[in-house]
């Protein structure tokens, strides 16, 4: 009676794996600063709960499988403002950004058909592919870089027979990188050249700083036949507990047959894209204040890095997240110490150990993942702490590995 | 750019298939009765809404990957009503039943592996496993006996060395079947001999009527280490819309294994979990209610379809479905004729064709899925509307294929 081996194969979540750690922390009475996971503080916008709280009817009934159409229309409208055309038909409601992922990748790979993803990526692409036996081959982008996309040629030395698609998050998690137009035109040739899909997980759309460019690609016409675009409430709107995600594609043939997975799912909660509706009908301001918000945020954690000897970090564009590269040996060794050994006045941070974001063996061993995702002064706070515990830790290395 | 063999070779609801032909009725003025969809008219108790409107947090924020303590905590003393007893680290919530199914088959079964279902079945067992590449092999059963098991033989020789579990829904969705104890027992002692895990799909728990006694797997003490317990508070407390379902499992290890699964989807809707809270707390006098009711509904049903001519129809003891068989070729067909050609002064009903719920190729082409819920007047009239049709169905069937 053994398990799968798909399933005792699977990575355990690297971001949640060191939880008990900080359970321990502050068991022991010391304040843990959350820096290693995604969950906003933002206020999620009350037009949400207003809606949720009006429902009015006796049974909460099964919704469509393909979603409330309100829903979808709201989407399709939201997707207008960025000049992007998706009709009714092609878009479907999903359990979050997850389900979307998930979903697409049945129904575009067979077991043991390959996936690329430029590492590191968001630790989960792997667990939902090892779960239906597709294989994610990594596209290495390096923190010297900013995480940048290397040459069409080295993308293109990672293609084979098996692969069927790219899948890429932009802006990026966990990087915060944005790619430049050439960058996604240059993804975007490949895909056409050797006739694969793109799923472009575009869940932190909004999330673009500096005045930089965003260039999604639902705006690539030449390719708008293999573009699957992944999308969630979740970050865009703080809204993480709604579990209200989507897929855009003008590939109807895609839709129709991921829409067989929506079926056999019945659907999606009804209250929650009830509350969703509204949320797309969210003025701009909101995503201006927002984005403000997470701007000085970043200037904080980035300014605070870079004053830290041996760190290092390019200012990342994007989403709320930045990989640092420390001096130490083991990343994950020096996230625990943290949380064990080491308080400031009663006070540390817990951040998330890069390593499980590479798919390759060995790499991000010495980098984290910071999420800045608190208010500035708990954000300051943070950044002290780090400094003066890197300043502590006994296996620092005093000659950067960089 | 092809889409993967799994995901076209996946089955297109049967329930669903045939909407566009009461859609077309509906627009031509007909009244269509909805007998083809498990979707009940029952009142959802009203804590459930009261819960969510009472929701007071900013921030709709991740809940937990294996779901609220609260939830776990009221699945578990629920269980305890039933005599069985699932410890908080024993309970999973998933997104519905569905995902609960899906989930259990990656983690038992990997790529060309087996799974053992009693048909017809629950048409998206089919669905899920195709969509990760599991193979359902079916247990033949028959209207002639009221779809109970065959013997342990006949079900031995459909195990083969890839065979990794067996999945039942008790009482069984479509046929209305609630097995016996001793079936019960068969299914544990074959589970033992031939080292396989047990799915039971439980979610009609509390729908079983005439007073029969009812077997969980939770109480067959001999396999509690390989007994999986799919549940949903869908059906009952009448919330399909909520997709809150739950796993029970005392097999400690599958338990983790899954609960990298729940991870990798972050969590279940936070608002719909402290929903359920509430209707985990529902008193016994509302199912009895309920059940009433429903044993109501399948009185006029049975007796009705009992007299008419050709019918076949053993009386069914649980859930809210009947499979009768009809006295046509083709049942689709038949189905599709009610629709399209038929009514009794402006008034038809749909069905769905039993064929698709069935594995083995050719068989349940004469017979139908009957949902019994509509309230008792509407499920009266829909039967006289049947009988009228099956009198002036041209292509009917003189002697009956019984």
């Amino acid at each position: 009676m053994n398990l799968s081996k798909r399933i005792t194969s699977m990575q355990a979540s690297p971001i949640r794996k060191l939880v008990p750690y900080a359970q321990e922390a502050i068991s022991k009475g010391i304040k843990v600063y959350h820096l290693n996971i995604g969950q906003p503080d933002i206020k999620t916008p009350e037009t949400f709960f207003k809606a949720v709280k009006n429902f009015k009817k006796d049974v909460l009934e099964y919704s469509f499988s393909q979603g409330m159409p309100e829903l979808i229309d709201a989407i399709s409208k939201y997707y207008k403002n960025y000049n992007m055309d998706f009709k009714q038909d092609e878009i479907l409601i999903t359990n979050g950004g997850s389900e979307a992922l998930l979903f697409s990748m049945i129904a575009i790979a067979d077991p043991y058909d390959e996936i690329l993803a430029p590492e590191p990526f968001y630790t989960n692409y792997n667990g939902f592919a090892t779960a239906v036996n597709v294989n994610i081959k990594p596209i290495t982008t390096k923190a010297e870089k900013g995480f940048h996309l290397p040459s069409k040629n080295e993308i293109e030395n990672v293609i084979t027979p098996k692969t069927k698609a790219i899948l890429l998050s932009n802006p990026g998690n966990p990087t915060g990188v944005v790619y430049s137009k050439e960058e996604i035109e240059m993804i975007a040739s490949i895909a056409k050249e050797y006739n694969l899909f793109i799923i472009a997980d575009e869940v932190y759309r909004e999330f673009v700083y500096d005045g930089l460019e965003y260039t999604s690609f639902g705006n690539i016409k030449e390719v708008e036949d293999r573009v699957i675009i992944v999308d969630s409430v979740s970050k865009r709107y703080s809204a993480c507990g709604a579990r209200i995600g989507s897929i855009a594609s003008k590939n109807k043939e895609f839709i129709a047959q991921v829409l067989k997975l929506c079926q056999g799912r019945l659907c999606v909660p009804t209250l929650e894209q009830i509350g969703a509706i509204e949320l797309y009908k969210t003025p701009e301001s909101y995503f201006k204040e927002v984005n403000l918000e997470y701007k000085k945020r970043r200037d904080i954690l980035y300014n605070a890095l870079n004053n830290m000897n041996g760190v290092l970090c390019k200012k990342p564009k994007g989403a709320f997240y930045v990989v640092a590269k420390l001096p130490v040996e083991n990343a994950e060794d020096f996230v625990i110490w943290m949380l064990k050994d080491f308080n400031l006045n009663g006070e540390t941070i817990m951040m998330a150990p890069a390593e499980g974001f590479y798919s390759t063996k060995g790499l991000g061993k010495d980098e984290v993942r910071l999420a800045y995702i608190l208010n500035e002064k708990d954000l300051s706070k943070s950044m002290e702490i780090l400094k003066a515990g890197l300043e502590k830790y006994p296996k620092k290395l005093t000659k950067t590995t960089i």
